[in-house]
């Protein structure tokens, strides 16, 4: 492979402060979360999922605890908070192979009593420090970056009908 | 709990939008490098983050894998690249019951393969979406929120140092 364009040093700041941004906001909600819910950040996500679909219902492909995670991974996560009573699945009429999760009460009680920390700690950690024009500045990157990446879906012919394949902004809520 | 602040519909987007580029770009990147190079995100994270350390060697808390990864996950992370040859373990002489990772030259060989690979990917889905002042509008908001973390965590007493905790800034090289 022919050397790329390395990265010169603001591109490689950015992209290292882009990622330790992520990592460490997250991973300060994930810990106070866990301490005050017991819920870890895919269990947290899983129910976040559910509780937006119609009738707090998806198939299990459709998820979106994280885009990097394996199918055994997410079959593993399910099944555990299955014998936590928190989420139940369903048989799928239309496809003998596959299944509904669905949000069980303890779920929907989980997750209500969840949010408002969970919101609480995004603000915390995240909205406190930023000034309006960056929140602005930020809109307008993620919004660049995400048509970049439906651009390219698109040419290269990625289908994104969540009947096929997650979808392709790989939410992570 | 009293209701927190909610997020208003920018904040709600802002927020949303930075996981789901984060999730998006960095699940594109980690697939294509396991394509070409049979290394997983994890795999690449723990080379890069050695390759950085004065002679290619860590201790296993000061790896910078990812911030909400368990200890017993990174011990198995470890032991699959052992058994792979691309890492070994030393013993630590201060730590009878520490030790040290060490980048192997099969390891070596294996991220000086992928770094031009993987820094390729970066430009392409995310830098190459990006105009000059954008990438500038990235730092300053990378800076202004990891130096509120840093303040919040003096202020909590936090202790930064690597031989304490895993470091301040959780960064997922």
């Amino acid at each position: 492979m022919t050397d790329p364009a390395w990265l010169d040093d603001r591109e490689q700041r950015a992209w290292r402060g882009f990622l330790a941004v992520n990592a460490a906001v997250r991973g300060r909600i994930a810990r106070q979360l866990q301490q005050e819910t017991g819920l870890s950040s895919a269990d947290y996500a899983v129910l976040v999922s559910l509780s937006e679909a119609p009738g707090g219902r998806l198939r299990v492909f459709q998820l979106r605890v994280a885009a990097d995670w394996e199918k055994t991974r997410l079959t593993h996560q399910i099944t555990r908070m299955t014998s936590r009573g928190l989420v139940a699945r369903e048989p799928c009429a239309d496809d003998p192979r596959g299944a509904f999760v669905v949000l069980t009460e303890a779920g929907w009680e989980a997750i209500t009593a969840a949010a408002p920390r969970h919101v609480g700690h995004v603000r915390h950690w995240f909205f406190d420090a930023l000034r309006p024009e960056q929140v602005e500045a930020l809109l307008d990157i993620n919004d660049t970056v995400l048509g970049h990446l439906r651009e390219a879906d698109r040419t290269m012919g990625v289908p994104c009908s969540p009947c096929d394949v997650p979808p392709c902004d790989d939410v992570l809520p």
